[in-house]
This record gives structure tokens, C-alpha cells and sequence, in this order.
């Protein structure tokens, strides 16, 4: 496989989730704030991104592809042409201005009047999953935050704030389940902030984690509800948070007067609208530093790159090769370490990727007919059969 | 779904493909030579990229994903900082310069650099599918050549030349089966072309379209291979034809002095490299103009959005949601037209948009139980029962 685990963490890098993320071998920097991902990484990030485009579908979120190279034009409508912070600005050779997306109100808007006429055409829902832009004037966060960095966003349109507000709550039950999934549920809050410019609040979803950015105060352990800072409300224990998603009421900010709906008796309003974030890159950061030990990253199972990490030790490759094949033959996806290491070496790359199950064929194998299968999270090493290692894996 | 069908084509298209597509409501233009893809067209655009990394993946292509944001310092090592044709260049708030990706040596070869070390690690061959950016002085072929535009781009490393052409021969098989099943490879050529600087010939896959920017010759209609007209060869019958996937022998340009490898016996050498690229968003532009009748597309069965259109008339809603809850459970990708209109704009639409199966309840089912079918490329409409219909979609 291209990319190769590294035993000590590059220099040039402060954020935890870059350095364990660079040494196992998941991601490569091009430039400050700007990676690469490897094999390793991109599995990874397509999981991601496929739990979320799932919980978005069944919400009823149609999915779309936005350009990075945007309409100047409609920036400018909007006032943000010169406001927004964080704006790359592109010029052509044939000296025309383009903003390079780092969110997409400004072609969406313009997208959805094309096709909102009537109120029975609300409420609706559009994302993406789509690179952004944004010129970070510093960067020493990793794949946390970055100058160019995949993004979920999702936009919707509703004929008045009870329909929104309907809507509103549909991603926020959906969010949850999507962290949930990912296996940080139970360390992410639904948190109160400031709505910004759009409305007077808005909601973050904050994972606790110390290379947060954020210090939310817990207002609600059970129901896992905070409330950030930043509003400036009565404390109690602050935790340092990194937000893994949020949403936002706009209201009509960006729909009034130029996307507006005819209600039932013929009269247009404007489309009341939402906006609806995840990072998938920004994710796979904080699961990487929230599930890891001093050996490495700790993968849980529903993103992590690959289910198996198999070894071949020694002289027992036909036997690794068999159980490789009836492994990959049941659709698990499985890493085949067949390298010509020693045992120490593919062990310690194998608690650096951290892969969920470790399964190693040795000498035992040959003489037992039983493998030896550890889990990344425990320190029990097992002899069990095939049949037993496969019986686990399917259930 | 998001996205509605318009009569007249678009006054500012010139390109047919871009006239269709935006018409039929799969994408639609957000400033010249760049482009949003609705959800009708990410489907289109997701069939074509799945068929083409299934095909990577089997000749042993490993996929990463690569930056957009690139490292100046690498275009200027490689001397194409100020020589590249249509080369965005993006200046940061911090005054740092960043060419926006038109193609990756200048990512991959320092990235492959930390990896290759011995000939042991050759061949390799990784590609991704990601969104390259031209800085374009004309953009009036649609989708077929934009300023943004979705790339597979392929780069192998071999240990000579004899590595390299076995793997480049995959390559071309590999490529010949992508455009048999998008249903174009009886219209596509192996072409040779100019090898531009790197090499004295390439292989480019030429599909016979009107639109075509180039002319080929064909030099032997058996084996669907053709010389471009560029070479300056002896020719026969000109034909236009636009470039769907190109091979490009790039030997040691980019990797001499930089990416070496170790021999058997530890003498150094450059490895020696392929680049091979296949743009998805062009052939689904391709696809489009070259099935489409005067009533709009006629999407082969592989790239099509959905496999049956299901509209339904009158009060047969009832009906209609049943078939369409079976279709469903089947894993039948059905677009379902219930919207309130009359039956002759609802088969306009199903005929701009393509799909291949159209499926119609009527008056006529209620009584007789029978469903109207009728496949988008023949004019035979056929009364069959829905175990009949199901039985020839599983098949």
C-alpha cells in the first residue's frame, strides 16, 4: 500500500491529530494548512462522508455538487464581496475576479430561486459534500482547520420560521445520530452559541477534546446540551470543545427580496432559510486525537479504514494468504501485512494505524490451526479459530 | 428533486451538450466554463466516476486524494510555474502564491519521493478522482472543456521502460472497458497523438462526436484504432472526435534527479512514469451529445441518473405508490413524476431527461392491471403486468 508509517512526529507540526495522522501513514502535508490524503486517509474520509450523506438522505436532503470557482456578482449582492473573512480571491488571466468558495449561500440562493416558485414547493433541502476554501491566516491546527478542507453543507428553504424550525430539529436529531455513529455521541454536545450576523443564537455540536478551540460550560449532562462561552452566560465547569458541526437559522437574510414563494392566496414572501455544517475532514482530526494512546490512533469501527489488520509472520504466508482470501471473499475489509519485518516492527504499525481487530499468523497458527486476534482497544490476546474470527466479525 | 426541465435552450450556451443538460436539469451554468451539478447530474456524474475507479482498482491503482491548493515551490523545481498553459495562480492575505491544480506531477512525484526507496516498490500506480482547475481563455464547449471540472487522474512509477509499457498496456485495456460500458466504445478510438514534451507519442481515446475539437484518422476500424490528425500522417477519412482519456509516457522528466529508487544492486536510478487521465464530467457531456434524439437524451444504462422514469395520471396515485414502493424495495432506482400536470408534458420530460425505462400508470391499469412500458431508445410501447416489468429489470 503507498504511504508508510513514520516513528517520530514531523517537525513542522503542533496540532496532535497532524502528527498522529502523518506518522501512520493517513495524510502527507502539501503546504501549511493543505493535505494530502493517502490511501489510509481517504478511507477513512469516505466513511465519514457516507454516514452523513446517509443521515442526510433520510432526512430528506437531495444531493448536489457546487462549483468552487463562484459568481463574484452574487457576492457582491450580498455584501460579502469585502466583508467575508477568510475570502481567497482568484484572478483569470482575462482579469475576471472569482471568489473560491468557502460556503455556498451565494450560489445556492441564485440556484434555488430558479426552481421555488410556490409554497408547495417548500420545505426544501439541498447539500453537498464538497471542498472548501478559506484563507486562514494561520493554520497550526492540522486537518482541523485548514486552508482547503471537504465539507458537508446543507441549505434549506421553508415558507416561514414554524416550517424551519421543523426542519431545524430534523438535522439536529440527525447530527446526533451521525455523531453517534462515528463513536464521539457520548462526548458531543448540542450547544447554545451566537447566531452571528443571521439571528440571535445558533447551535454547535462541541466534542470535548483539549486541542479544542472552544470552552463550552455543560448545562445538561444527560440530554448532552451546553452552551458556549462566548454567550457570556452563568458557567459552572468549563471544558475545552472543538465544534464537529453546526446550524444555523439565516432567516431571510440571503432570500429577501430576491428568492421569494407564493402562499396560498398569491402573495410572495421571501424563503426562510438555514444552513447546516459538517466537516468530515475536520472529524476525522478529532476522532483521530479523541481515540487514541500513546501506541497510536484507535479507530472506532464504523470509520475506521479498514475492519482487520492482518499479520503474517515468518515463514507462514500460505496460510496468511488463505485466510486473507477468506476474509476479503466475506467483504471484510481487511489490511494484509505480509511484509518481510519483524514481529515488533508490524506490531507497533499496526497499534499506530489502529485498525479495531489485529489478527496475526505465526507459528502457533501452523501448529495449532488457531489465530491469534487482539482488539485495538483491549490488551487480550486470543486464540481462536477461523471459523470463530469470522463468526465475531460478521455478528 | 431539486431541479426543473426548461423548453428553450439557454441563449448564452452555444455547446449542445450544455444546451441538453441544462434543459433536462442536470446542471446548470454558474459563470462561463464552470458549472453546478443538480441532483439528476451528480448521479449521472457519480456513475461515471464509480465505473472508472472499479476499473483502477482492478488493474491494482491505489486511490488517494490530492490538494487543489499546490506548492509554488514544486511548479517552479519542475519549470512549470511560469510555463503551464492556463495555470490559476492564487495569492493568500499572507502574500504566499498557490497554483490551483490543473493536474498533480508537481503533488504526486514529492509525495511518491517519501515512499519509493527500492525497486521493491515499483511498479505503483495511485490516481484520484478530484476537481482540476483551468484559467481557460475560451470556455464554450459546456462541460466538455470548463475552467472546473472533475478529473480521474492516474500516475504510475515503474522501475524502465519495459515495466512501464506493460503497465501502460493495462492502462489501455482498462480504458477500453470504461468506454464499452458507458456504452461509447464502439465510437471510440485508440488514437496516437503527440507526445507534446515528454515522450514522441501518446495515446489518446478519440470518441466520434460533431462537437469534437479534434480530427482523427481511423486506421483500423477492427480493432478501433486511429491516428490524429496533428501527427500529420497519411489520412483517409477525417472524422471529429473529442478526447474522452488519454496515456501519456512521461519517463523521467519529473522524477530525474528527484525520486530515485535502488536497484538490485543498490545503483540508483529515476523511476520512470506514466500519467493517465479520464474526465468524468466531459464524458458525461460526451454521452449526452452522442445519445440524444431530437427530443433530448437517451442515457446508456450504465450512466443513466435512474433506471425507470414512473410517471403517473390521473387519480392512479394509489397504484402508482405501490409500484413505486416495489421498485424501491427491489433496488430499482426510479425517478416517480407524481406531480399534477398533463400527461403530454410529463413524457416531455421523461424524453429530455433520458431514462431508460419509462413506466406509465394510467386509466388503462386500473382496469386491465397491466402497466404501460416503454424503453426511451424505441418507439414500442408495451402493456405488461408489474411482475413482468420486474422480472426484466432483475435481468
Amino acid at each position: 500500500m503507498f504511504g508508510k508509517t513514520i516513528k517520530d512526529a514531523p517537525k513542522d507540526e503542533v496540532a496532535t491529530n497532524a502528527k498522529l495522522l502523518i506518522r501512520a501513514g493517513f495524510i502527507r502535508r502539501e503546504v501549511s494548512g493543505v493535505y494530502n490524503y493517502l490511501p489510509l486517509g481517504i478511507r477513512v474520509l469516505n466513511r465519514i462522508s457516507n454516514i452523513v450523506r446517509e443521515e442526510m438522505n433520510a432526512i430528506g436532503g437531495q444531493e448536489l455538487l457546487l462549483s468552487s470557482l463562484q459568481n463574484k456578482e452574487s457576492w457582491e449582492t450580498t455584501g460579502r464581496w469585502n466583508s467575508f473573512d477568510a475570502l481567497f480571491k482568484l484572478t483569470s488571466v482575462l482579469d475576471h475576479e472569482y471568489p473560491l468558495g468557502p460556503t455556498h449561500e451565494e450560489v445556492v440562493v441564485p440556484l434555488a430561486k430558479q426552481f421555488i416558485n410556490s409554497y408547495k414547493d417548500l420545505p426544501l433541502a439541498v447539500y453537498q459534500i464538497q471542498t472548501k476554501f478559506r484563507d486562514e491566516k494561520r493554520a497550526k491546527s492540522g486537518i482541523l482547520r485548514g486552508r482547503e478542507f471537504l465539507m458537508k453543507d446543507l441549505y434549506s428553504f421553508s415558507t416561514d420560521v414554524d416550517q424551519h424550525e421543523d426542519f431545524y430539529n430534523k438535522v439536529a436529531e440527525a447530527y446526533k445520530k451521525i455523531f453517534h455513529r462515528m463513536g464521539i455521541g457520548d462526548r458531543t454536545y448540542m450547544t447554545r452559541a451566537s447566531g452571528g450576523s443571521f439571528s440571535k443564537f445558533s447551535h454547535e455540536f462541541q466534542c470535548l477534546t483539549e486541542a479544542g478551540e472552544d470552552t463550552i460550560y455543560i448545562t445538561d449532562e444527560g440530554k448532552k446540551e451546553a452552551v458556549n462561552k462566548e454567550l457570556g452566560e452563568d458557567g459552572g465547569e468549563g471544558m475545552r470543545a472543538v465544534e464537529v458541526g453546526n446550524i444555523f437559522t439565516l432567516g431571510t437574510k440571503f432570500s429577501d427580496p430576491y428568492l421569494t414563494f407564493k402562499d396560498e392566496k398569491g402573495e410572495s414572501h421571501p424563503a426562510f432559510m438555514g444552513s447546516y455544517g459538517i466537516g468530515p475532514a475536520r472529524l476525522m482530526g478529532v476522532i483521530a486525537e479523541a481515540f487514541s494512546d500513546d501506541k497510536g490512533i484507535v479507530w472506532p469501527k464504523e470509520v475506521a479504514p479498514f475492519r482487520v489488520h492482518l499479520i503474517s509472520l515468518g515463514q507462514h504466508s500460505v496460510l496468511a494468504n488463505r485466510v486473507y482470501e477468506k476474509l476479503v471473499a466475506l467483504g471484510i475489509e481487511t489490511l494484509y501485512d505480509d511484509r518481510d519485518l519483524r514481529a515488533g516492527e508490524k506490531f507497533a504499525d499496526a497499534d499506530l494505524i489502529g485498525i479495531p481487530t489485529r489478527v496475526v499468523i505465526g507459528d502457533k497458527s501452523a501448529d495449532t490451526e488457531t489465530l491469534e486476534a487482539k482488539e485495538r482497544n483491549s490488551e487480550e490476546v486470543r486464540n481462536i479459530t477461523l471459523e470463530q474470527l469470522l463468526n465475531e466479525l460478521k455478528g
